[in-house]
Formats: structure tokens, C-alpha cells, sequence
């Protein structure tokens, strides 16, 4: 069968904990379709920032242009700052290889239950399509009379047409294959001109899809109507800052984070993509052998579909809810006390 | 007894309903607390707009300028873009009066339910502080190649030192009267030049409160804990934009909406502040009589703190809550079939 090489990040703190059982899940379920997953591991972390100054070396970003799939951990550690450990890392792969779609679904799994009150999983089923490569993330700006009275910051948001219209044509082609809704995030009456920018790319690329129901929701009432009624919601499009809002707080109102991966997808294909946990490195219980490793799981599953390996994807997802549904084994913030370990090994069992 | 000048704007849609009902509630008040307001109605609006082509007179500032206090409804109405009518009024008034704080106090007030499961009101009991001044909201930006495939806007965010120094000094402030405890929401690790001089200012500021717990949390994970863990919240202090979405989230983690009041306060007194509801004008509903009044009562009792008369502000909360309590007089957002006008009399009537 076919052999993919994957290079594995795991990075800091749990990330290390859970890329362990996610890899134990992949192999397996290769072996059980034909096809496997050659494995190259890196050590770029914020431990290799603290001896050798640099999260990864030079040409790093040429290291990994060759794989078919990028497995990330999470990166961050007490003593490096974050925008060190992610301008160093994360962050330029994201854009070196334009994976301008940050694809994080959502949804309720099974033995979990929602924050909220009286909701289900069929009312808590959506996907954040969050733009990746530009927008509010940005190196452009500075700080200007240093320790004056008159200081000041100034920080740039950069919208792209291109890049605006890419990622909103990639929600809006999404949606065709579900329900046919998309929900755009604005803040036009603030942001008055990055917004006003978006919302009308928005409705030029609304009008190429006249069967797919566009909406666009100011993204303080967006948060608000997450929790109010979630069920309303299916494709949210929304830009990097607001995609990194929404997406945790949708987690938050399914599983949590412990549940939530995400893909950086170059959807040409051309690049490699790189798939990832929403949560991050958690340094406070690393090591411990208490993470969930679920979410890594998850994310793995996305690296499955994103290969073409859909049935595999599709039995990964499987094993995990039947383990969920189960109970049997259930790491700490699921309320059992089952190890990271278990919980792998018990999802390996189910496939 | 005293008289106090008060600019009233109902403003659009559901702002003029909602007025009504809070000024009712707040003659009675002050009638029987011997001190009383003398009112003065102003049109502006997004009607006046469609009729003379501007919000508010040139001179509406001025106009404004020797009031005790402005007591706003909403402003807003299709046809007029957002950031017409916003900037036009509710933000040009934000800042010439250098209302730097805007004071968003959120609670589950009785006979409410929060939308999170398994939460009662001692969880849900915090107080947002927004910098209403500066920060994402600026006028600072263009667009560039307009129509071509290289076309881009910038948007700039601007931070000042005097602006982030006086709105955390007043959360640290806020706090020592509270529970003793602020969390900032920083977004250091993708915003790099505006969080991490926030954040510098906000160690600085703690150092100046020891007895004052201050920690920081990026707002994607704030927004995550106020779903998953709000109880851990009191006193939260925050950017313009980050105020805005978690003070909505806050909102509707507790009653929702339509219970929500908001102070734009100019904390040296020496110009006018100005308070409102956090709701916008819902034209859907405008004129119909079943708007929810409680946030623009409550946004009414804060004006009265604000004018020193703190008794007459605890009266009014209590009549608000003695109905909620009682639960015969509700309007349909709240489950009942009351009116706007009804709801706000039983408020009189309970006082
Ligand atoms: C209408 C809008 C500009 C405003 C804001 O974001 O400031 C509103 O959402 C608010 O919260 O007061
Ligand atoms: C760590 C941080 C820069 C990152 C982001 O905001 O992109 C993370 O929160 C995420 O959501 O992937």
C-alpha cells in the first residue's frame, strides 16, 4: 500500500503526552487499511528555544516542505514568551505553506455532555472556518516615545482580497457539502475598515452560490448567540482573530477543549497541511500522563481525510465514540481516572 | 432638592420603547428621594440621518457638553450602515467626553436562568471593564488598489500609555471594592505589538495594587472560561474590542440581553457620562411594545449612581428584581406575554 511521510512535532508540555497515543491510533488503523504512515520526528519546541535560541533551525520551514502531512503537538512553555515560541514556529508554517483555512469543527461527542443547558448534540454541530494567513495577526506595526507619557502602540490588521475571498469561497463550498448555511463574522460598525472590506467580499462570493443562505453576524452578538441558540449555526466563516475567539469558545460549548482539533489546510495540496489540538501545551499537568489525548486523536483523523483516507478517518472517529460512549475509560477532565495511555490504547482496541 | 439636567436620545427601533419605561421608573424615584430630573429630549437618530443627512447637529457635542448625565436608547436602523450611525454619535460621544471606561456590571438576576447548565447566581457575578477611548476601534486605515487582484485594507489599533494605564488603575480600582480579584484578557501571542505593551502596563498597574489578585488570560481561553468556568471571574478589564465580545458572552451566559446595562463613564466627572442598555435597537421589534425595558431601567440605576444618588440606584434595582421575582409581569423574551409598557410600571408600582 501507499507510505506517507508525516513529520511529527510534538513540542512542548502535553503536546508530547498526546501526539504518543495519536500515533499508536494512526498506525493501527493504517495497518488495518493498507496503507502506512513513515514517521519523521522533530524536536522543535520551546526546550530547543531555551538551549539553542531559535524554536527551529534556519531551514526549517525547507525540512518539512517534502511531507505529505504536518502532525503538530502544541508549543509553549513558562520562561518563553508566546510570541516567541509561535512567530518561531507555528506561525510561519502556517504561512510559509499557506494554509490560509483553519478548519475546526465542532460538535457534541457522544457521553459528553454541552455546558449549556438542555442542549444536544444535534443542536451542537458546526464547523469554525477560520482565515489563517493574514488579518489581525500581523508583524506590521511598533512602538513609538518608549517609557514617555505620550507612548504609543500601533498594531496593524492586514485583509487581503485575495485572501479574503479564499477563505470565504472555502466556507461557502463547505457549506454545499452540509447544510447549506453560512454565517459570517463582522465587525463592520467598530473596524471600519477592515470589516466594511470583508463583509463585501462576503456578499460578492454570496452571490456566486445562491443556494447556499448567507447571513453575517457582528461578532460580539455571534459569541453571545453561541450560547443562546448554537443550534442556528452551521459554517461560521470568520477572520484570524475572530476564528481564534469563536473556535474556543465553541469548544467550550461542546466537549471543551480536551475534544477540539484543527487542520491548517493548504487546500491546494500543493504544500503540506498541518494538523494540530485546538488546546495547547498545558505545561501544568505535562508529563503526569492525565491529558486527553482526544483531541490529538481527532486532529489525527483530519490528517486521515486530508491524505484521502476517508474510511480510515471515518473508523478513527468511530473507535473514539464508541470509547467515549462506553465511559469505561476516562482521562481526568472527562471525570474518570484513566491515563492518557489508557485512553489511546483503549481507542487502538476499539478499531 | 436637587435637580439634575439630563440629555435624553432614545435614539432608534426598540431605544425609544425602552426609554419610556426607564424614565417613568426613574421620575419615581427621584420623587420620592427628593431630588429631581430635569429632561431634555434629543432626536438623534438614524431617522434624523435619512431626513437632514447627519446624526446629530455639528454643534451636538457642545449641545451635550453641560448636562448632568445622557441617558441613550440605541441607535441603528436598516439602511443605515452601522458605521455611519455609529460613528456619527455613539462614538464621537464616547470620546469627546473621554468616557474612557465602559463599566458593563453582569448578573443573573432572580427569576432568571443562566443558559449554562448547573449554574446559579453566586457563580455568575462579574463586572466588565471595556476601554471605550481607543484601542481596534480607530479611524486610522484605508484601502489600497481598490477593485484590483492586489487590493488590501489596513486597519490600525492604537494603544496609548495614558489610555491603558487609566482603564486598568480603574479595574484594580473596581476590584479592591469587589472580591479583590482582575483578569486581563491579553492576546499577546498573536497580536505582538499591542497586547504585550498592554500586558507590560498591566504588571505595572498590579504592582501598584498587591493586595489585589491580577492575572491575564488570552481572550480565546477567557471566552472558553466564561462558558466553562465563570465562577472564577470578577472584575475582567479589557480592550475596546475584546471588551465588546466578552461583555455580550458574559450577558448571555447570564439572563441574556435584554438584561444588560452599560455606563460610558468619564470617571473625573468633569464632562458628562453617558448610559445605555448593551442591546442594540432590534428594528424587528421596534414599536411593538414587547421589548424587554430591565436593561435600560438598570442602565437608568447606574445613571443615578453615577449622580451620587446610590440609595435611589439600590431602590430601583430592587424593584426590578422584586418583579423579576415575582414573575407575573414578564415580556416574551422572558417567557411572558406583558408588554414593555406594563413590565415598566410594575417596576414603578414595586417601588
Ligand atoms: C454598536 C457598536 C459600535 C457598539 C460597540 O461595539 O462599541 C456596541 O456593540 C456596544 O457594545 O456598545
Ligand atoms: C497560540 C496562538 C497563537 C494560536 C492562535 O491564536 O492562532 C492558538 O490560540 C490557536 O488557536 O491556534
Amino acid at each position: 500500500g501507499t507510505s506517507y511521510r508525516i513529520a511529527s512535532i510534538p513540542g512542548d508540555g502535553i503536546g508530547v503526552d498526546v501526539t504518543v497515543e495519536a500515533r499508536k491510533v494512526l498506525d493501527r488503523v493504517a495497518a488495518s487499511h493498507d496503507f502506512s504512515l513513515s514517521w519523521t520526528e522533530f524536536d522543535w519546541s520551546c526546550e530547543r528555544y531555551a538551549k539553542t535560541g531559535s524554536m527551529m533551525p534556519a531551514d526549517g520551514i525547507e525540512q518539512l516542505s517534502a511531507f505529505d502531512g504536518l502532525f503538530l503537538g502544541a508549543v509553549g512553555f513558562p520562561g518563553v514568551p508566546d510570541h516567541v515560541s509561535l512567530w518561531g514556529l507555528l506561525i510561519p508554517v502556517r504561512r510559509a505553506f499557506s494554509q490560509y483555512v483553519n478548519l475546526r469543527p465542532v460538535r457534541l461527542l457522544p457521553g459528553t455532555t454541552s455546558a449549556l443547558a438542555g442542549r444536544g448534540a444535534e443542536e451542537l454541530e458546526m464547523v469554525i472556518v477560520r482565515e489563517n494567513s493574514e488579518g489581525e495577526y500581523s508583524e506590521i506595526g511598533g512602538r513609538h516615545n518608549r517609557g514617555m507619557e505620550n507612548e504609543f502602540v500601533l498594531q496593524e490588521s492586514v485583509f487581503t482580497r485575495v485572501g479574503v475571498e479564499r477563505i470565504i469561497r472555502y466556507a461557502f463550498a463547505l457549506a454545499k457539502t452540509r447544510t447549506g448555511r453560512v454565517c459570517s463574522a463582522t465587525k463592520s460598525n467598530g473596524l471600519i475598515h477592515s470589516m466594511p472590506f470583508w463583509d463585501e467580499i462576503f456578499a460578492e462570493i454570496s452571490a456566486e452560490y445562491p443556494d447556499v443562505h448567507a447571513e453575517q453576524c457582528h461578532v460580539d452578538a455571534l459569541a453571545a448567540r453561541m450560547v443562546q441558540a448554537p443550534d442556528r449555526l452551521d459554517v461560521v466563516v470568520a477572520s484570524n482573530l475572530f476564528g481564534d475567539i469563536l473556535s474556543d469558545l465553541a469548544a467550550a460549548v461542546t466537549g471543551g477543549l480536551g475534544m477540539a482539533a484543527s487542520g491548517n489546510i493548504n487546500p491546494t495540496g500543493e504544500l503540506p497541511s498541518m494538523f494540530e489540538a485546538v488546546h495547547g501545551s498545558a505545561p501544568d499537568i505535562a508529563g503526569q500522563g492525565i491529558a486527553n489525548p482526544v483531541a490529538q486523536i481527532l486532529a489525527g483523523a483530519m490528517l486521515l481525510d486530508h491524505l484521502g483516507e476517508t474510511v480510515a478517518a471515518q473508523d478513527v472517529r468511530a473507535a473514539v465514540e464508541k470509547v467515549l460512549e462506553e465511559g469505561a475509560v476516562q482521562t481526568p477532565d472527562l471525570g474518570g481516572k484513566s491515563t492518557t495511555a489508557e485512553l489511546g490504547s483503549a481507542v487502538v482496541a476499539a478499531l
